[in-house]
């Protein structure tokens, strides 16, 4: 029996498009003599669909995705994954189904059972939990169907669940199991998610083959990293991150367990491929092409212009550089060299004028009131102003160049430097900004030292150095981490030997600064625990504030 | 027996408030001789506490405010929400339980069954639902306690869950049932409420005491309207709107079901009282006092300015008139007419200078190009700007004055009128929002007529009406509704009656402004389905645009 793994990208909602990519996978397999071919969980309508389940319009088009593909299920089986009715009206009105399609109808189906709800996961927000396990034979093979979660909770100490989908359909005894998932990237997540899969194989002595989606859905990244595993454990092949990829697999083959392709994990390399598909996926999904974005001669500012112009192209990347009288004159300077080496179309606009005929028309309002972050945050909502004005004007997005320690601690002004349709580095704390510099520059100097190794300042007042308002990024860091990714409290992780002053503090800010969050762009999720649909805070609080 | 309900307004993580007014309540109830004190849902850290759940620090204070309160409980019985850990190592960590309190410890604990995770509700994230029903017998009496959602599944077609936990408490007999809530309020829940309350009281026969949350949690606002039903269906009595309330009750008058005391249910009054609340709330719990917003003769930003002064009292809202080239004559006046109705201290800063300094900066840039959106939303930037000016040098919240249509279709400027710290009216139609006008005028002329009766415009461009661009509200806004409130697919709402074209234009806007809405503020959810937490949308879909 030969099987085909289509490691494709979704567009939720685009049904035709969807279904297009199918089809075209299809006739790929059946030319490889396939006799199974698996597509990803809801691969029909893409992942998430979110609250388009809750319109029949929606559900329906789906449907008739289905019916289109059973069609073409005639000389080889479909396992694809769709949102399906509970005919029960007692419970939620969807299922999240894998659908095994063959001899042009549905022969099959298997509700998913584990329902993530936490992080970035709304899963029960929509569905019923299955209420039977039933397995399916095709060509003398007996195939377990599950659908991502379902397999994540064998192999710990805590499950989330109480059930475990799998050891139900054991008694049917399986050849092999198939499980179809949307499972999004964080730098961590492929090496858990191998892991995850031989905790099964371990568990049932049986291989698996692992089909997950790739492409990024706004802020969720889906790496794609599809697993073929032998029943001995060995991991058979891991498909290729962050781009799509069809493979046929021979199942004596993978029986014998005699191959190991595992591919590299270093965590920066794969931070900045995540971002780098992140950035492509959101512009192409939306239409668009170009991007612009504000250029400091910072780091965060140049790490991202590099992340996009390797995302789209460097003709498709204009920069704004936006002095003032505060601007250092290596600004300008760090930021003309990455101009020159990358060829981005630019433009600068010193900000004087604009900031002058502002104060002039609020002098008699403030009157004699001291400068403060009022005239910094005017300066940085001038910037993004013009930045907005040549999105609007031209038909670019607008980059956010925030990036995670900023982003937590509220160094930022709203509507000013925060103005983007998406954040590229908003997930990235500055320690780590600095390694992806380091990781960019690895072979030549793309990004200029200077940018790397000067103290980061805002300049939004004279002399001004980030480290006036906040600690060194190395201990600040350390301790949002603990904070945001850990949960940790704040006697937790003074009793790791921070400052109890400093991490108050700075907790503090964390939280005061919820309402800025809650309004800046989607971030590109590359950690387990990103700013934006994965924590949900609340804005109106009175914890550790 | 004598039952004293307590509804309250918490704040979330503030457990030394909620703690300090939940014993003053005690004492209160004490000294009328209650046996019984009821309090509401996750009372001790307040609801929603969304994910300070996952922080064990914060459960840790949550238990210590239930210590403290099982001191309190001598002589009386105290009723209390709060989280509980899962002892069993399988599913969620937490369960959202009713806690029992008597003789100086907790006598009795009921978790929740069903988890509402639907709209603006989370619950299964955090929650494992209850696995065993058991009644508390008090003083000779039985007693069924439940949590909210646990009532919400009697007397539907279509039940959202599987089980119904007072089923599973009939075989005790009890002899009345409390539910502790923190139901939120949309303009139609309160009568939706009562007729749950009755089909409990119906398919049970016994006498029920319903406690409702009061105050707003920012975009969640809680109307209390506690309820108490006689076993025979006759509603006893409902506790106010909107404001704390604590009221004793005989048991044995309940049972007797000869008073009937149900409140007025208009809509208008409904969401006018519930925005005043959300609006005094936000601020309070915030710690500020002081409001801001933009004037512009129109009716939004007249009905915003009033309600935040019926909110916050005349003294602490301040306006800002911004007048531009465009705009007409009238709206200076307009505003001025309302600034003097309200002795609102105000500022006009007219924006030519700040837009001609952007246009002569951008000049080069843009070259030939003509005047767009580009322009226009420059203006309504330069406006944000000088908003948000005010706001940080005054330490004055913005208060965003956008509607609900505009909202939905994205007739406004990110960064520009969009900006605020919360959304007043975004969860209201402008055709409601011309209802909320004549209310407010009722007895007086307060909001000047001429705002009332003329053409909407946003005089960002010469003789600009909104109708240039939206078709009339009165179509706009049905439409929105069969989309937004009633998840009508394209076909459905044609079948209605309305233009095809038209339908279809008016669903791709509101789909493809889904960025807008992601970056927009907290909106005072008074619908059943506002923008916002309830209402989860991807931004790169392709689905009907």
């Amino acid at each position: 029996m030969k099987i085909t793994i289509a490691q494709l990208d979704y567009h939720i909602g685009n049904f035709e498009g969807n279904t297009a990519k199918m089809i075209t996978a299809i006739k790929n397999a059946k030319e490889a003599g396939s006799d199974i071919i698996c597509f990803s969980e809801l691969s029909t309508c893409g992942y998430p669909p979110r609250d388009f389940l809750e319109f029949e319009d929606f559900l329906s088009l789906s449907d008739n995705c289905l019916q289109l593909l059973c069609s073409h299920a005639k000389d080889i089986a479909i396992v694809v994954g769709a949102p399906s009715h509970n005919k029960d009206p007692k419970g939620k009105n969807l299922f999240n189904s894998a659908y095994f399609l063959a001899d042009g109808e549905v022969k099959f189906v298997q509700h998913k059972t584990l329902l993530p709800t936490y992080d970035v996961f709304d899963e029960y927000r929509y569905f019923e939990p299955a209420k039977s396990w039933e397995i399916v034979t095709y060509k003398d093979k007996k195939i377990a169907l599950t659908v991502c979660e379902d397999i994540w909770d064998v192999g710990t100490d805590d499950p989330l669940y109480t059930i475990i989908p799998l050891d139900k359909m054991q008694k049917y005894s399986p050849d092999f199991i198939i499980n179809i998932s949307a499972s999004p990237f964080n730098y961590g997540h492929a090496k858990t998610r191998i892991d995850t899969v031989r905790a099964n194989v371990n568990r049932y002595g049986i291989p698996m083959f692992y089909i997950n989606h790739c492409g990024a859905q706004t802020e969720l990244l889906f790496d794609g990293g599809s697993i073929v595993m032998s029943a001995n454990g060995v991991l058979y092949d891991e498909l290729p991150y962050f781009e799509e990829c069809i493979r046929h697999f021979q199942l004596s083959e993978v029986i014998k367990g005699e191959k190991n392709n595992e591919q590299p994990k270093v965590k920066i390399a794969l931070i900045h491929d995540a971002l780098i598909m992140g950035v492509k996926d959101y512009f192409r999904k939306l239409g668009f092409t170009k991007a612009i974005l504000g250029l400091s001669g910072g780091i965060d500012s140049a790490v991202t212009a590099v992340l996009a112009a390797r995302a789209l192209g460097n003709e498709n990347v204009r920069v704004l550089l936006m002095p003032s009288q505060f601007s250092t004159g290596h600004s300008v300077d760090d930021a003309m060299a990455l101009v020159h080496k990358l060829g981005l179309k630019h433009d600068i606009i010193p900000i004087k004028d604009m900031y002058d005929s502002f104060i002039t028309k609020l002098s008699p309002v403030f009157s004699d009131a001291p400068f403060n972050v009022t005239e910094e945050n005017i300066q940085a909502r001038i910037r993004g102003i013009l930045n907005m004005a040549l999105s609007n004007k031209f038909g670019n997005i607008l980059l956010n160049t925030t990036n995670k320690s900023e982003m937590a601690v509220g160094y930022g002004t709203l509507y000013g430097d925060l103005c983007g349709g998406l954040s590229v580095i908003g997930d990235v704390y500055k320690t780590e900004v600095y390694e992806l510099a380091r990781y960019i520059n690895k072979d030549e100097e793309i990004i200029p030292l200077n940018s790397i190794i000067k103290a980061p300042s805002a300049e939004l007042r004279p002399d001004q150095k980030d480290s006036d308002s906040l600690p060194e990024y190395e201990i600040l860091d350390p301790i949002l981490y603990q904070y945001v990714e850990k949960r940790q409290g704040p006697q937790d992780i003074i009793d790791m030997g921070y400052d109890p002053t400093l991490v108050r503090r700075i907790l503090r800010l964390v939280n005061i600064n919820e309402f800025k969050r809650h309004q800046t762009s989607p971030v590109l999720r590359v950690s387990p625990k990103a700013f934006g649909m994965g924590r949900r805070m609340p804005i109106v609080g009175k914890y550790l504030n």
